[in-house]
């Protein structure tokens, strides 16, 4: 494990073949400057000599680096809790894998670092593309992107937050609407959401949407922010079964926080779905695995990855990229949600 | 997002300080051949232009590509439906980050693509350093390692599988015991475990654990394989909870599993821990936030991919890495892990 064992170079092959080495570069490379019984000859022994192109060389040469930056915000519970992330990295990776791209990913420990490291690779050009995830209201990263247009990058995110850079974007209004009318049909009076962080753009979409459309219904509605944690799912939940009159169903803004609430119903022997019930937004194998399994508002995040990887290609290639909705949200019915309890119930809730 | 804005050169550089190229290259590599007052002048000019060093010319330059390889299978299923990746790379991240190292992975479709994906890398130079995971009896990667010592390259494997390669290990034998004598202890005679797939590398090591132990501790054991998804774990709870007589406990060999485990548990009435202990192999949020909360043998999955970082770092600068030791499996102790069911239990079951 010392120095790196010699390559087989150009020089080797041109020894080997009996001409310059300019000559085996014209070759290798397809370029004319060669007399086609030379450029055999040249290929032939440097097949045999097991030459492959230098990548550094090679990236040079095409001012092309094969990849793509990802830079990750370094919170081990966030990033860990969550299928998100990883399912999103296997989208993009199946499909940068099409085109001979990889995924290039640095951990930034805080948002300084965040934008540090995207003015690195904006400087030194190490990837081809960009992609940003998880964008705040005002985040520093939209301008820098702005003031750097010669590097292609691609923000998932609402297209509200962007400031005009190409987006993938998903309908998160129409999604908060699709839930609320969901549990309306189911006569739900009086729902309650805890929320993700309230910092973050999609939460911040949400907040408004479910204030506009629980009005505009006539539905006694309230919020409270948590972190996405399992603690903050079930704290924010003990809360909401304390409060008179008790709300009849919750929409948690992730699975976790949603299997936490379900287990502290569970605890408080607050019935689910006869008493409570329960949605999820995002859907994963916890709510399948959950007892009962939960309702869920799902989407293909594995095609989110593939279809960002498809866009952040078309831009390095150059092409205009309108911006594009991520794969629908849709509603999978299990077993946490129902009717809201009748009247007994109501009035024991309003004692 | 056509072509790339030309970046600042060493030949803009020189132009604005007024002297060569080659007088510009000494001066902002450090090297002797200019004199101080003109390296003064370039170094000034240079910040005012904003000169970067180019990524790819840098790398050629120094030999190092910043970067470490990892190869995820792509199994999307597999991929998102366990934390331990997403935390592993966590724990990769900010730790190369320490050293500005990124890391590149890439997505391979099937076994062979993995190894070719290796290949490209060793033959390009590509990356600096190789990371193995999830290693099969036999793996055709370590062959290939092994034959291209130039590449440093880490296993995170039990080290009978490595075949000498440099390893991080988990005493997953030794942790077998732990749970098995844990069971033992709280009177458990009885016990099944759901394993992962019967192939990778660390479920053979822990099969032949758990029958050497169980056969040593005259305690009856049977195990079924799966593949780490909950439909397979509540499959395999339902073919166990139907054996008579049936065990007192069963360890699963994921968080995903046990949690899927224990709802099959509850849809066929049988109390957990009053008749059924769980044990899940792998800590996360989903045991915390399940119901009752589910013991479970865990480990600083973070702290191992720090130490995986840290390790490959040392192969690089050619640093001899002895065999290192994961940070150490513990037993953390909650509600679904009791006694075996009393005599009355025991009489129902085996009619």
């Amino acid at each position: 494990m010392v120095a790196q064992k010699a390559k087989v170079t150009i020089f080797d092959v041109a020894k080997a073949s009996g001409v310059s080495s300019s000559a085996v570069s014209y070759a290798l490379n397809g370029k004319p400057g060669v007399s086609d019984a030379t450029r055999e000859k040249v290929l032939q022994e440097a097949r045999k000599l097991g030459w492959r192109p230098n990548g550094a060389a090679q990236s040079l040469a095409q001012s092309r680096t094969r990849r793509i930056g990802l830079v990750l915000g370094y919170d081990p519970q966030l990033l860990s809790v969550e299928p998100y992330i990883m399912r999103l990295i296997s989208g993009l990776g199946s499909a940068l894998e099409e085109r001979d791209y990889s995924l290039l990913i640095r951990m930034s420990m805080d948002d300084d670092d965040d934008v540090s490291i995207l003015e690195d690779w904006i400087a030194t050009g190490n990837v081809d593309a960009l992609l940003l995830l998880n964008l705040e209201i005002g985040d520093p990263r939209i301008d820098l992107m702005k003031a750097n247009p010669q590097m292609p990058c691609l923000a998932i995110a609402d297209a509200s937050l962007t400031g005009g850079l190409p987006t993938l974007t998903s309908d998160d209004a129409g999604a908060s609407g699709t839930m609320i009318r969901f549990l309306a049909s189911l006569g739900h009076r009086n729902i309650a959401r805890v929320a993700g962080p309230e910092e973050l753009g999609h939460s911040y979409i949400r907040d408004a949407a479910f204030s506009e459309i629980t009005t505009e219904l006539g539905i006694r509605y309230r919020c409270l922010h948590a972190d996405y944690t399992p603690e903050s799912g079930a704290d924010a939940t003990k809360r909401l079964l304390s409060v008179t009159p008790r709300p009849t169903a919750i929409i948690y803004d992730n699975d976790v926080m949603a299997l936490a609430g379900e287990s502290v119903a569970s605890m408080k022997n607050v019935s689910v779905p006869d008493e409570l019930s329960i949605i999820s937004w995002d859907d994963s194998f916890m709510n399948v695995a959950a007892h009962p399994a939960i309702t869920a508002l799902g989407r293909n995040v594995l095609e989110s990855g593939r279809l960002a990887a498809q866009l952040m290609l078309k831009l390095i290639d150059g092409e205009e990229v309108e911006d594009v909705q991520e794969p629908p949200y849709e509603l999978v019915e299990r077993d946490s949600t129902g009717p809201p309890p009748r009247s007994k119930f109501a009035a024991h809730s309003q004692r």
